[in-house]
């Protein structure tokens, strides 16, 4: 690595403070800004241009699965709110709420969206008429607000973008079908598209979402050891749809009420992104996500023939549809090799007068430092594999990680221990809630992430009430 | 054109009450629905992917003039909001505005943006330090909320989708360069992507918009005779910049306060497309931006070969990049005839036993029913120039239309019949707001769309105030 010599020397190590870190690495990778209201935050073009990258994979991946685009409004009604009890309950202490409209006070104040189950809720009841008009399977873009007292970039933030999927479907059968198609899909953007593997399953019933039968989850696991919630599919049995009074004429030629699924993920994900992959020297970008996948450094830029090198380098990796810079600024090489390690670029090529004269340039992966000299009539054909390469290495890397994270325990002792080296410890319990209660506060703040598995070895038995155990259960500390 | 013979057969004429048949189009297109509350409606899956292929049509051309996305807030505090007075005046009475969050009184309510130049401002205030940062040009897509008191789909509500850019530079000519540029981006947009061609200008003092120094327009003509201010952008001058405190060190290593420019379109678009093109069958999209340029119906589906030819011709036209759908419902063919009729899809192709045995089939143009044999080898290779083929047709009969709705005038009496009959007319006035106003009472609500020229024959007088003319101006009743 570049020995960082400019305004990024600032940057705290990720061992010494890991929340400094995150702070330092969003703000002078250019990610974001604080914006004048606490907990909102200005996405700047760096940040912005990884979540297009985002939304592009996701949207094609949906458009596959036959899911369509709509947009909703960005209000809810309270007295629409209110229609699901439950669901009340989770969102109604973090609401952000306009009661002026036009200089006059709103007779049903408005809800800023937290989510919109009720407002899909209230579309598909108009639109549904027969079992020939299901699946509906509908998704939006947008941001939502939910009023956070603690906030942090990316993580946790009083408004954040997402999608939502919203879906209904003739059967509970194919309403599960799609809760997980959809986590395979999200599953999959980590692993193929963001390099970050998941632990993923079921929600216990404690940590599901409000007024959904089951919800499943993918988990990332953070450099320090603590776990990140990065994607969620709910499915919602008919709560909703009967609370709303959505019907549909079944194939008996009866009223029937639908089946129901939602599913999301955020900006978060820009967060695990940082988290996962980042160093002490900045962002580590995987290179489907980054909105420059290689820098061309020239050195001595002003010798004869080393610009145009670049920049037709550069030309011929743009046709071939790469995202490229050619960093011509006036700053010395070493400071431009600093700054596009911290906007973490996967890949930098270096091109001076002696590489230009044998013929050659020099290339260096963000992911590990490693320097591989090519002739430059290959490098154009070279890159698609060796961003392929770094793509391999980064998902591994972290995949090891994870792997290594994972031990398992049989009481709270161990779990406690467990969670406080960091990473995921497996244990077996009841199940109730009462009990993950216990043991939130047994571990200070361990929680249940995901159920491992429903089969549990005949005879073990809860750790904190005795009772049957039920399920085997991801608990880690949490963002 | 099919006889209409299913659920369709409800549309108004346009001639008959275009009013309706605008409303009848957008809910039997299934673009939009309305949603519970009053003014803001949901856009359905038809409706929102021509809003996608909009934005990926503007975005790239964005780009491709060094724009920058980002996301800022969907909120403003009020404290900040009222930092430029001539913008608040503009704005406040029509503004959402939020006091609660979390369940406690905010003690500084926040809007809900109506627009975001104060945000960027807000941002850049912070972004910016010397002449090297220059320009900065960001641009956002997202939702804004206007509390309009009488709402149509698409034209004016509540909330609308929209991208607003906002741009500093060094020099004022800078930023009047880039107000006009991003004009003729618009204009090129019209012209290439949604065949809609505009009357194009600088607003006048009465019609600019809150805080501008100079604001510019583009300005469609509806099938009713109508204007529809299609987008427009702003010179700000440095009247924001120095309300916000934004300086930078100059070259001449003194602080000074860049110049300012915005610039947006609407889902507005949407509904010019609609009011352009669309005709008693429904809408007529431009080739670019339909979500299904080509729509395979096959006759007697049930016949041997019929499918198998209908799904290769679509695979090939897919892969070609085109968006194909086969419908193999189980309908008749007249009543999908009418149905993508209704939808405005620019091409259909019918492939019958009879034509699958002489290995032909037959193309319609929406736009004009004109009917092509053509062979079946040769369809895939025919499609591309018959769809340009459509949008130059498409471009050509609204760019007449256009034409042949402006005239000249001279006074009051002649403008009012002028207008009276719908289209353009230009007239010379003195420029003044109060003439302005003057003439917008004696046409009944006709406006100052757009100066036409700023150079007018000497010797012309104004009409209302008898004072020297200064600018000629396209007058028009708009929505």
């Amino acid at each position: 690595m570049a020995k960082i010599q400019n305004k990024n020397d600032a940057i705290t190590s990720r061992d010494v403070d890991f929340a400094q870190w995150y702070t330092d690495v969003c703000r002078k990778a250019e990610l974001m800004d604080y914006s004048s209201v606490k907990g909102f935050i200005d996405y700047l073009p760096y940040g912005y241009a990884i979540w297009e990258q985002i939304q592009v994979q996701l949207d094609k991946r949906f458009k596959k699965n036959g899911v369509e685009n709509v947009y909703l409004p960005m209000i809810i009604p309270t007295s629409l709110f209110n229609k699901e009890k439950e669901h009340i309950q989770g969102f109604a202490p973090e609401t952000l709420v306009a009661t002026l409209g036009g200089g006059e006070t709103l007779s049903d104040p408005l809800i800023i969206r937290p989510t919109s189950e009720v407002l899909f809720c209230d579309l598909y009841k108009n639109l549904l008429s027969s079992y020939r008009d299901l699946p509906k399977m509908y998704n939006q873009w947008c941001s939502v607000v939910r009023w956070e007292k603690t906030t942090r970039p990316f993580l946790r933030g009083s408004e954040f973008l997402w999608q939502e999927g919203h879906c209904l479907f003739e059967t509970e059968e194919e309403a599960r079908g799609n809760a997980l198609t959809m986590l395979e899909v999200y599953d999959e953007v980590g692993r193929d598209v963001l390099a970050i593997p998941f632990v993923k399953g079921r929600k216990t019933e404690h940590e599901k979402f409000a007024g959904a039968v089951a919800t499943y989850t993918i988990e990332a696991l953070m450099h320090d050891g603590k776990a990140l919630q990065a994607g969620t599919t709910h499915y919602f049995g008919q709560g909703f749809a009967e609370a709303f009074g959505i019907r549909f004429l079944g194939r008996n030629n009866k009223l029937e009420v639908p089946h129901q699924t939602s599913w999301g993920v955020s900006t978060r994900l820009i967060g695990a992104v940082i988290m996962v992959h980042g160093d002490d020297n900045g962002l580590v970008l995987p290179p489907a996500v980054a909105p420059i996948q290689v820098v061309i450094v020239p050195i001595r830029q002003e010798a004869e023939g080393i610009m145009p090198t670049c920049n037709q380098i550069k030309e011929k990796l743009v046709e071939a549809g790469y995202r490229v810079k050619v960093d011509d600024s006036d700053r010395t090489p070493g400071w431009k090799f600093a700054q596009w390690e911290m906007k973490g670029v996967p890949l930098r090529i270096e091109i001076g007068p002696r590489d230009l004269q044998e013929g050659k340039l020099m290339i260096t992966k963000r992911v590990n430092g490693e320097k591989i000299s090519l002739s430059i009539d290959e490098v154009v054909d070279k890159v698609p594999e060796i961003l392929e390469q770094i793509h391999q290495d980064m998902y591994a890397k972290a995949k090891d990680q994870l792997d290594h994270s994972v031990v398992d325990v049989e009481n709270l002792e161990q779990l406690n221990a467990a969670l406080e080296k960091g990473g995921y410890a497996r244990m077996a319990f009841c199940g109730e809630e009462e009990c993950e209660l216990k043991i939130k506060e047994a571990t200070k703040g361990g929680t249940a992430r995901a159920i491992y598995s429903e089969e549990v070895p005949e005879g073990t038995l809860c750790p904190v009430c005795g009772k049957k155990a039920t399920v085997i259960v991801y608990f880690a500390k949490a963002y």
